[in-house]
């Protein structure tokens, strides 16, 4: 027949990282471009336990349809870590279980987003999230992301100008794909701009349990609970598979939130809840999580020393003090497209960062992970990688 | 903050069903309002084998992020069974994971439907569907669906008419709520019609596989594959918590669609995909279907000879030949909803047929589930339906 297309979905292509990560994948290339955690990190015995354990004890009662919310156990753990991580007091029928962050991002979309609608974003932001919102067709206001958090002056500057938004998506914690963290101070500026302006945010926070070194910092939704959504995920912290996350909705959000959660998948998995809430209930999440930054911080640091000594001038990064990403920029002049072909020859891959933009206009960043590379790859990969961009400087 | 919704959600309120369920529950009540599949036939012990064998023979890998596509072994099986059951040739690269039909629906909603553009679906039809096509805005135009199928001469008229319609939503197997399927004949002059007019049928089919009488009909995509996407689901033949389906696409759509998933949740639940091939392929599935059946058919015969005996007259009911329920046609002066009032008063609850429709006039209908409920208790639910039904006829 004649292929019809609804008209959000005319103009839109696969991106092209994923012919990327096909290149990557090769097994003469190391690749810094993946954005998976690391596998030998996965609790892959206490999983297996804790399936047996829940099908033992619960049988078929495990295995039937759930409510929409979630498992109740489960949010319940969520609120109880909030709490005792930063004295946070969630109500736990404000939790919401989604299939990963991901779907947390569509259902919000669905529900707050107009075609036409302005929509603040950090640059470079996250990738997901661009496409995630874009079926819902907003128009993407992008406010720079620094070394300190959000540009206060560029969004006071938006904010000011009669902008039609009424959100904000930003990841405070080791952003993907920067690797910065927005400061104490930052956090604070933003949500007095939020209460101020009315504004909601979309706080998306997959990395704030990998935090290697210095102080942890309170989510911007304790600062302004009824004006954001804070998400978390599984997948950083226990196993991407599962597909499971959440959101902290406020209370005016929570009822349109779940209808349209029903809607879209009647719930997430509940043997997968289950089962990873016999794991967080019967090992300390704590101890597993010490293991995985101890690896990433190693490799972090590897990496750094990596670039010091091979990059040429004129390459900066940044220091992240958690997560699994790291930010390269490069001389205007020099685009990480080109780059990108250069770095395949010499058998090492990365992100070029054009996908991380709304505007095309940038072209000289890329995204380097360390997450799943040991430091005797690191070192090498970063010597080709440093070989690749001597031919362009 | 002040509460804002996007405006495709400004109107959207709870499905009434959810309070209605709530009161099912009580254990005084003999309840025929589920829509469950029977939790006793559930595999529980060959889930917790498939969970030990996929994590001790894959380990971590079992636990990894994985393709949007879903898990090729799966996929492979399910192409193989359309062969087995109805020489079907369809290309696994055509099938796509979806984390239940459900989520099916709402990435079909999100590529091809655009607001205000007509959209075909039985009366009364399918709720989730309903719900899922609801927040993309299309008009409903409602095509009766009597007891061999859809109404042709209303659908020649609608079509005749210069709807704006590409699509077309049914269940041509003992569709949720009626019970009823499409004959052989109506399959064809359906198919016929697809073709004719450049239409698209979503071809909804959780029950196909629950046919406990009767002669298997091949689906109407294997007569107009480029024009049918073909929705499966393991829910009701194995176990809903996974949220397990799966969509055959044309070639034409497998691309977008295929984004379209990306971006609502990267992936369906990948541990579970690889449980359930495990659990698929060392089992027999038709050995399972046939327990499955057994039960669904003697309680839909208790449920049929307990009507027969106790309803008042002027009642009519369907008689499915598989899947899990049984529709009832009250006389028109019946409002589904006082029965409801009445019934709960007797402990027995049903669905009423309203949410069915979208249109709101019909009231006289209601739907009977016979999946969860053993013969004994249909006797004496059915005795005091009738009594409630005594009080208003």
């Amino acid at each position: 027949m004649q292929p019809f297309f609804a008209q959000r979905f005319e103009k839109v292509e696969p991106s092209f990282i994923r012919e990327i990560l096909k290149v990557a994948t090769r097994p003469e290339i190391i690749s810094f471009a993946g954005g998976l955690p690391n596998p030998h990190l996965f609790p892959v015995k206490e999983i297996e336990e804790a399936c047996q354990a829940v099908l033992q004890e619960q049988g078929a009662a495990a295995l039937q349809y759930a409510t929409t919310e979630g498992f109740a156990p489960l949010r319940h753990y969520i609120a109880g870590r909030y709490l005792s991580r930063h004295g946070m007091e969630i109500d736990p029928d404000n939790i919401l279980i989604t299939s990963g962050s991901q779907q947390a991002l569509d259902l919000l979309g669905k529900v707050l987003v107009d075609e036409g609608q302005d929509l603040i974003i950090e640059e470079p932001g996250y990738l997901g999230a661009i496409q995630a919102f874009s079926v819902y067709q907003p128009e993407f206001r992008p406010i720079t992301l620094g070394e300190e958090g959000l540009d206060l002056a560029a969004l006071d500057a938006l904010l000011a100008s009669g902008t039609s938004a009424r959100i904000l998506y930003g990841v405070p914690n080791f952003q993907n794909p920067s690797g910065v963290s927005y400061s104490a101070a930052n956090r604070i500026a933003v949500a007095e701009r939020l209460v101020r302006h009315d504004l909601l945010m979309v706080e998306d926070d997959p990395y704030g349990e990998l935090r290697f070194e210095g102080e942890p910092l309170d989510p911007i939704a304790k600062l302004a609970p009824d004006n954001t959504v804070l998400l978390g995920s599984f997948s950083k912290t226990v196993v991407p598979a599962f597909r499971l996350g959440w959101m902290v909705v406020p209370t005016w959000l929570r009822k349109k939130v779940t209808i349209a959660k029903q809607a879209t998948d009647l719930h997430s998995n509940a043997f997968s809840q289950q089962v990873l809430h016999r794991f967080l209930t019967t090992h300390s999440l704590d101890a597993h999580l010490e293991k995985i930054k101890a690896v990433y911080g190693r490799q972090r640091a590897a990496m750094e020393a990596a670039l010091a000594r091979h990059c040429p001038p004129g390459v900066r990064w940044t220091r992240p003090e958690g997560g699994m990403f790291l930010w390269l920029t490069l001389p205007e002049s020099v685009c990480a497209m080109e780059l990108f072909d250069l770095a395949i020859e010499e058998k090492v891959a990365f992100v070029p960062g054009a996908p991380f933009y709304v505007r095309p206009e940038i072209k000289n960043t890329l995204r380097l992970s360390f997450s799943c590379v040991d430091e005797a790859a690191i070192e090498e990969g970063v010597q080709r990688l440093a070989r690749a961009l001597r031919k362009v400087l």
